[in-house]
C-alpha cells in the first residue's frame, strides 16, 4: 500500500480556519488520506494561553474564527517546519505580504511530490507584467500550485450556507483530488484547467468593489451599481487577457471565481465599505486603513494603483476607463462622481478576437 | 426637405413616464425631429381631474411618476388612434396584458414606414416556443420593431441615477436613430443586433429574481445569492440558447439587459420581495399578490412556471436544475431549500457549442 497523503493548511487567519474545517472534515472520507490536518497557526497569546494550544484543547479559534468548531483531527503547529514535514497537499491561505517570508521558512522541507493551492488572493503587476501567487509558490517549492477562489465570504461558510468556489488546476486527475478535499454540500467547487485565470478574478475584482462602494457612498441606487459591476467585470477580463491572454479561457470568468465573486464583493466585504466611507467621510485611504482595518492596506485600492501603472505604461488605459478612473478618484483626488466618465466602451468583441495590441 | 419624424410613446405607467421625459427632452436636440411627442394615457380621474389635463397642464404624471416633471412638448392624448396619428416612431410601453387590445385599437392607424421599439417586458413560453413582444408586435403592425431592457428601475432612472440600457435593433441604421432618441448621459445606451435575445434576458430574469428572493427569505447571504444569480444566469444564456439558438448573441448576456438587470433584479424588484415573502410568511404566491401587488399577476412566477412547461415537454428539465427546482418550490409545495437540489452543472461548454439538442 502507498503512503497515506497529508494535508497541511498554511495559515489559520478566518479563511484558513475556514479551509481547514473543510477539509479536516473530507480527508476523514477519503481512504487514501491520512485524517490528521497540520495547520500552521502564527502563534500567539489569546487571553493569556497560546493560540496553538487552545486551537489543539477547544478545538477552535477563538481568535479567527470564533463560534465555529474545527475537526479534532486538524492540530495547530507553531512552526512551519514541522508543520509542511510529510504534507503531500499544502493549502496556502495567508496574508499575501507574509508569504514569501513563509515559503523561504519551509525551503527544503516540502516533498518534492507534493501540490500546492493557492487560496491567497492578490497578484502583483508591474510593467513587466503580472506575478501570481501560484507563480510565486511555484517558483518557490517547485512543486504544481493550483488555485482556489469564489463568491466566499469566509463567516458565510463556516456557517455552512450555500455557495459555489472554483478550483483552478492544469492536471484533471489533481484537480479531481482537490475537488475531493475541498467539496461539501454547501461548499460546491467547480474545476477549471485556467489556474492564473482564476487568481486573476480574485485580484482584480476588488478593484470593481471600490468602484461599488463609491457608488452606495455617492447614494446612487441599484441600477448604477449594477453598470459599474458590469463594466467593471468586462474590464477585468479585458485586462486578464491582455496579460495572459493565451492562457485565460473566457468561461473561467463565468464560474464563481469570475461573475459571482465580483457579485458578492461589491454588496459585502471590505474593499466596497471602505470605498464608502472613502466618499462619505472625505477622509484619505491611509486614515480609513487605520481606522477601519488597524492599519492593513486595502487590496482592492493597492491593486487599483497596480493596474493604473501598468495599463499606463503600456498606453492603453483608454481601453480602461472604469479602472482609470477609480485610481484617479483614489489617488489623484477627483471626484467620485468623474467615475462615470467615458463610460460607453464597447466590450462586445472582447471573447472573439485576440487580446488587444499593446 | 423631407417631413420631420415624430415620436409616440404608447404607455403612461411609471416606466412609460420616464421614457417620454427621456425622449421628450431629446427631440428638442434632433433636427429631424419634431417637437411634438404624444403620449398615449390610459384615461382615468385623479382628484376629480382627468389624467390627461393634468399632464398637459402640470407636466407631471401625478399618478405614476409623481416629482418629476415631463418635457413641456410631451402631450397626453387620450384617444390610441389619435396618438399614433403622423408617428413614425412608437415606443410601446404598458403592461403585457393589455397590449394586443391596444395593438387593435390602432391598427391601420400606423404609417407602414413607421418603426416601433419594445420596453415591454415579458415573452410567452408554450410547448410550440416562444412568442416576443417585438413579434407580436411585428405581426400586428408590420413594421420593424426593435427592443429595449437593461437594469433600469425607473424611479432611478427618473432621479437621473447613472445607468445603462441595451437596444437590440437588426438595423443599424435605425439602431442610430433609437440610439438618439432615448441616450443621455446619465442612461448610456449600448445597440445590439440581437433584438429577441434582448427580449429574453428581461423577461427571464425574473425567474431568477424569485430564486434570489428565497435566498433572502432563507437568511442566507451574499456568497448563496451571488451563486443562484450566477447559475440563473447561465440557466437563462442556455435556454436563449436552446429555443432560438442561431438568433441569439452571446454577447447579449453581457449587456446591461443581460448580467446587469439580473443583479439589479436580484437586488432590487418586486419579484424579489415577494419570493422572500413568501417564504418568510408561508402565503401563497395568489395571495401575496392580492396584498402587494394590488391582484396583479408576478411576472416571475408566471415565467417560471412557462419555462417549466417548455423544458419539460421538451424532456430537458434536468439540463435546468435551477429553474425546475424554482418552479416546484412555487407550484409544487417544495421546500425552498430544495432550491440547491442538483445544481452543479457544467456550463462550461454552452457557449462554444452549438445549442443543445432537445
Amino acid at each position: 500500500m502507498p503512503p497515506l497523503n497529508r494535508v497541511c493548511v498554511l495559515g489559520s487567519g478566518n479563511w484558513g480556519s475556514t479551509a481547514a474545517r473543510i477539509v479536516g472534515s473530507n480527508v476523514l472520507k477519503l481512504a487514501d488520506f491520512d485524517d490528521r490536518v497540520n495547520i500552521w497557526v502564527y502563534e500567539e497569546m489569546v487571553n493569556g494561553k497560546k493560540l496553538t494550544e487552545i486551537i489543539n484543547t477547544q478545538h477552535e479559534n477563538v481568535k479567527y474564527l470564533p463560534g465555529h468548531k474545527l475537526p479534532p483531527n486538524v492540530t495547530a503547529v507553531a512552526d512551519p517546519k514541522e508543520a509542511v514535514r510529510g504534507a503531500t497537499h499544502l493549502v496556502v491561505v495567508i496574508p499575501h505580504q507574509f508569504v514569501q517570508d513563509l515559503l523561504a521558512s519551509i525551503h527544503g522541507c516540502v516533498s518534492p511530490s507534493a501540490q500546492a493551492i493557492s487560496l491567497i488572493k492578490g497578484i502583483a503587476i508591474s510593467s513587466l507584467g503580472m506575478t501570481t501567487m501560484t507563480q510565486i509558490i511555484h517558483r518557490a517549492l517547485a512543486i504544481p500550485v493550483a488555485s482556489l477562489s469564489g463568491a466566499n465570504i469566509a463567516d458565510e461558510i463556516a456557517e455552512e450556507k450555500y455557495c459555489e468556489t472554483t478550483i483552478g488546476c492544469s492536471d484533471p486527475g489533481e484537480a479531481a483530488v482537490w475537488q475531493s478535499l475541498f467539496n461539501t454540500p454547501y461548499f460546491q467547487v467547480n474545476c477549471v484547467s485556467d489556474v492564473i485565470g482564476v487568481e486573476f478574478c480574485g485580484a482584480l475584482k476588488n478593484v470593481v468593489a471600490v468602484g461599488a462602494g463609491f457608488i452606495d457612498g455617492l447614494g446612487l441606487g441599484n441600477n448604477t451599481k449594477a453598470a459599474i459591476i458590469r463594466i467593471g467585470f468586462l474590464e477585468m477580463r479585458r485586462l486578464a487577457m491582455h496579460i495572459s491572454g493565451a492562457q485565460i479561457q473566457d468561461a473561467t470568468f463565468m464560474e464563481s471565481c469570475g461573475m459571482a465573486d465580483v457579485i458578492t464583493t461589491c454588496y459585502g466585504g471590505r474593499n466596497r465599505r471602505l470605498a464608502e466611507e472613502f466618499v462619505k467621510t472625505g477622509k484619505r485611504m491611509s486614515q480609513l486603513e487605520q481606522e477601519m482595518l488597524n492599519g492593513q492596506k486595502l487590496q482592492g485600492y493597492l491593486t487599483a494603483g497596480e493596474v493604473y501603472s501598468y495599463i499606463d505604461g503600456c498606453g492603453i488605459a483608454d481601453h480602461y476607463p472604469l479602472f482609470t478612473n477609480i485610481y484617479q478618484i483614489c489617488y489623484q483626488g477627483r471626484h467620485p462622481h468623474t467615475i462615470f466618465d467615458g463610460l460607453n466602451v464597447d466590450f462586445s468583441r472582447d471573447t472573439r478576437t485576440p487580446p488587444l495590441a499593446s
